[in-house]
């Protein structure tokens, strides 16, 4: 299939100037503060958001030089291969998160949970519903023996290199 | 920001043909099989998916031709903003899903589960681990009064036409 085009539909903004120091999942992010500029002609789409306690961020990893297929992921010393990791190097550079939404302010939306990059482009957001959202999924793969780790783990950098 | 070109990964297959008549959650179409195939290209990125029961599917919505930023959703009589719904139709076509990895045999992926169209372009493949991605959000806004219709309520092509 042909290439598809995306045009960012706003700008996150953190803390987090550097992959090195930044929390690798959202759950390790909980004080982190931040917010999204939506631009303005996607404002009209923000409509109700202010409902929802959670969204989904789509955004892309616009840091990532060369996406790998084969990672060693931030939570283990062994290599797997990068659908079973949530690498940010990889392709598409398609990044995922939860983040809490305290706040809507005309097109600013002031979230919390940040484990994303200053300036990093948003694609989506999404209403975050347990109903469909939160799975007890029973397995777990290789983070079974790592999973611990998830909470205070920070980027070391080594995907941006 | 410039536009950002993507390549679809893989190809999903699922017994959806058509918008109308299909589930519009996943947590409506758990016994709905399909399949994934992954472009050879990719397949080395699959190693030890196997390990997990459930993926985060990242897609393209291909079928919808106009985008709205304002739409009424399959559950609700009133109109929203596209960003608090789950709608097809919005900015940028990025459909999210959870699905039972149920096997996989070389680039092929049968999953269960499936809420989406026939022959959908597939961006990106997540693994889902609880511990990250399931959240007890306390708000989910204009859902609130209508969320028990989602284990039953269909697609009625409305965001095709």
């Amino acid at each position: 299939m042909a290439a598809i085009t995306f045009h960012p539909i706003g700008t996150i903004f953190s803390e987090h100037k550097n992959p090195e120091g930044t929390p690798i999942q959202f759950s390790g992010a909980k004080d982190h503060l931040g917010t999204i500029e939506i631009f303005p002609e996607f404002i009209e789409g923000l409509a109700d958001l202010d409902g929802f306690s959670h969204l989904i961020l789509i955004y892309y990893l616009h840091k990532i030089k060369t996406p790998k297929l084969t990672v060693k992921p931030f939570m283990d010393d062994f290599q797997h291969g990068v659908f079973a990791t949530r690498s940010p190097s990889r392709p598409n550079q398609l990044g995922l998160s939860i983040v809490r939404l305290n706040k809507v302010e005309a097109n600013k939306l002031f979230i919390q949970g940040l484990d994303i990059l200053n300036e990093t482009p948003l694609l989506d957001i999404k209403p975050y519903v347990p109903q469909f959202d939160s799975i007890q999924a029973e397995k777990i793969g290789w983070l079974e023996n790592n999973i611990h780790k998830h909470l205070t783990t920070k980027d070391d950098g080594r995907f941006i290199k």
